[in-house]
């Protein structure tokens, strides 16, 4: 995928600290010893009460072609300190010119819903190659999940009707629209005006006519009769281009034309104005007609919140096309998941928990190597909990890391599913990436499962996800005797 | 630079609106009917009182390489409307094989600051290959103006004390880190993170450790001086892994230890908890081991208000390390400017103004072909007159579109300067893109020009810009025969 995008050799897209770390670990000739980091988020986006894994393809991607390039080489070995310095010795940039990676990759599926606190991939493996990917890993993770989870509540919103993504104008860049385009349609959207998003995700794209077109032609009505002259199975009029009921009337002798020619018009689109107002009035005229077949589509930055008072005070839309908004997350333009060491394995080959303490409690990390058991119960999502995967007993008790006083207790015979899946084995992929409809599907599948208290807009219940018990005391000891020292 | 990044032909990068509209003025015979296009903005982002320009050199090489592969031609043919007819017939898409870009191109230079509703880039030309530009142009303006814009009220407000820009893992998508940290430079960042957008746009890198080194190691103490060791001429010390100020102790050992080296500790970084106070707590230990050069620099979340409180609070921060507020320009994450059909030209050759009317004020365009006039006055900026090429007469009095009762007057000698360069002339590139550096320090001479009051962080003094006398007056009266009919 990200073969197929670009040219350049993307081991390069990193912050420079990662670099001059592992070079240190090098230097000191410990850049071998085997760590363990965990991506993971602490706040759902958008006051949400979950959100939709995305990004996984893209990293599988990225993984899979990362090597330095001679040109990489030579730029790393340009970079010089303040004094003059060079930042790098030959040595371990020939070191570099011979990367290959080697980590274990386990990751929670793309389209899965997943909560705050819980790792959503771990990478395992010497710890100047858990160094050098942190970065264009959480970049794309971050982001796509994001939209991903924006796109997810749009639908919810709709109720199910269509929702197309028009953001490509407004995106964040370039890759900011295509792999955006890619995760709304995961989260939901049917389709994307993006060609080349839809070219290289295999993405249904959509689109028709601006107000450019009805310029173009001396009147409005000449205007729509020549676009349905040359797109009768696919035509959609835009109609507020000069006043907006006049529109609707011209969109409606088209509309006759087109019968004429047993041709059905598909759609008008409104993208100005008072869209509950218009919509209803433009649905009297059309049903007037007998053109209830004719949808209506309204644009005009509208994101989740526009969308349900919309269908509140019932308005007449069948489909709803977005862009800025849901394109930057407008509203909440950034995930912030981060990547943490939890654990190095020492000298007799056993993993020691690693843990970082913060005046802000939140940034505090889990330490461990930590596999997320959900628990289902009547097939719903029961509670997730997270636990160390070296512990011999896990208990069914999870306590809130944030809160101790909060706990859940499972029953024992509770059916649970394991959710980080083996993606690469010591550098070697083992997984097969679903097709994008799959992704979708699973999406769907684990929204059903979903108690509706955590799709709500607003003021969502929090879904349950702890510690298992004796990782929670372990923790709790860590950061005691750390405080004390 | 485009072509250095991306591997896939970016043709398709585009609505399908657009090409669905380009077969239909092809099948009507009218896709090489002369138009006029401006791209604008009407709003400043971030309530801003201007915006940096920028994304120039981006479009100019996307439009350079415009072309459409083989496997491009192949996907438009594979797409079908809802009834199973081709989207596309074959003649037109062999036209599209042999496409070449013809159209005159002019733009405002990067760096240059600019205002909302003036002309930024104008394409004349065919009006299918305008139509088939417009969603990538706006997308590459879009986004590195704002971010640009966004880094230049960070500059502002840190009052020429370095920014770093650290956004990589925040950004939104690959791309959306690469141009961002472009724009982030050229509006006044000193360094990035982000080695491969240093690599390829010849920017300054920067970083040091994070909080996984420290915990790499026994102790606080032998991570930094293991990092001393290995950086001597460029090392940054994380202090808050544990606790900050027994960090900043920790640190202070290093530095006399690198003193017996003839080495100079650059600086510590803090990453978390109040900055205020525990900037000036490590000042004053810092200053009262003689460690006066010793830099602090800080970072967590800051964009230019929290920058501006914290130099009010008198925080002894020297270097500013600022990602997530910056790379997604996160209050404010799109900025909306258009592309508006405003001429086209007739049998005879003359260009007729064209004019899109709209519920919204906000939304009708300014019609004709246009030049942007900055006036000067001692040295400052006066205001910019946007006014008709094709006028016999530049009158020097303008009148604000969207408040006829505002307007200015200039004085007949006034001097002034044209901003819209030309860019492409009949498809071929005629101007020279200047290197970054010098876009940098175009954006620095500007912001000499342009008094202070504009610059405000807060409800910045507006500056004028309008439409030439008679523009205007042909303008208004469109509008109203239109609002007649």
């Amino acid at each position: 995928m990200i073969n197929n995008i670009y040219k350049t050799s993307l081991s390069l897209l990193t912050d420079l600290y990662q670099i001059t770390m592992s070079y240190g670990y090098w230097k000191k000739g410990i850049h071998d010893k085997e760590a363990s980091f965990n991506v993971f988020f602490r706040k759902n986006p958008f006051n949400s009460g979950y959100a939709v894994c995305c990004g996984l393809e893209y990293i599988i991607d990225y993984l899979n072609s990362y090597k330095f390039s001679n040109s990489d080489i030579d730029y790393l070995s340009s970079l010089k300190s303040d004094s003059g310095t060079k930042l790098f010795e030959k040595k371990f940039l020939d070191f570099l010119r011979e990367f290959k990676f080697t980590c274990d990759v386990d990751a929670i599926e793309e389209g899965r819903i997943i909560f705050p606190n819980e790792p959503i991939l771990r990478v395992s493996g010497p710890i100047y190659q858990c160094q050098l990917i942190e970065s264009a890993l959480i970049n794309i993770f971050n982001f796509q999940t994001l939209i991903s989870t924006k796109a997810s509540r749009m639908f919810y919103a709709s109720n199910g009707e269509p929702i197309l993504e028009f953001g490509l104008r407004r995106a964040q860049g370039i890759d900011g629209s295509l792999s955006a385009s890619r995760a709304s349609y995961i989260g939901g959207c049917s389709k994307t005006s993006n060609v080349l998003a839809g070219k290289i995700f295999n993405i249904p794209v959509s689109g028709t006519h601006s107000h450019s077109w009805v310029l173009a032609f001396d009147s409005e009505i000449s205007a729509f009769q020549n676009y349905a002259q040359v797109m009768p199975d696919n035509c959609v009029l835009l109609v507020d281009t000069y006043e907006t009921m006049k529109g609707v009337k011209n969109a409606i002798i088209v509309a006759k034309e087109l019968e004429k020619r047993n041709k059905k018009l598909f759609g008008i689109r409104i993208d100005s104005g008072d869209l509950a107002y218009l919509s209803k009035k433009a649905r009297k005229l059309l049903d007037k007609e007998n053109l209830e077949y004719v949808k209506i589509i309204a644009s005009n930055d509208l994101d989740e919140f526009i969308l349900e008072s919309l269908k509140h005070q019932k308005a007449k839309i069948s489909v709803w096309g977005i862009g800025t908004k849901l394109i930057t997350a407008f509203d909440n333009p950034s995930l912030g998941a981060v990547y943490k060491l939890s654990a190095l394995k020492n000298d007799r080959g056993k993993w020691e928990k690693k843990l970082k303490l913060s005046e802000q409690k939140i940034k505090i990390n889990n330490p461990g190597v930590h596999q997320v058991r959900r628990f289902i119960k009547d097939g719903m999502f029961n509670g997730d909990m997270i636990y160390d995967t070296s512990s011999s007993i896990i208990k069914e008790k999870m306590i809130d890391p944030n809160d101790s006083t909060k706990f859940k207790k499972f029953k024992e015979e509770s059916d649970y599913e394991e959710l980080l899946k083996k993606i690469f084995k010591k550098g070697n992929l083992v997984y097969k990436s679903p097709k994008i409809d799959q992704i979708k599907k699973k999406l769907h599948i684990d929204l059903e499962r979903l108690d509706n208290s955590h799709k709500r807009l607003d003021n969502p219940h929090v879904y349950p996800v702890g510690l298992e018990e004796s990782l929670f005391m372990e923790r709790k000891k860590m950061i005691l005797s750390l405080r004390d020292k």
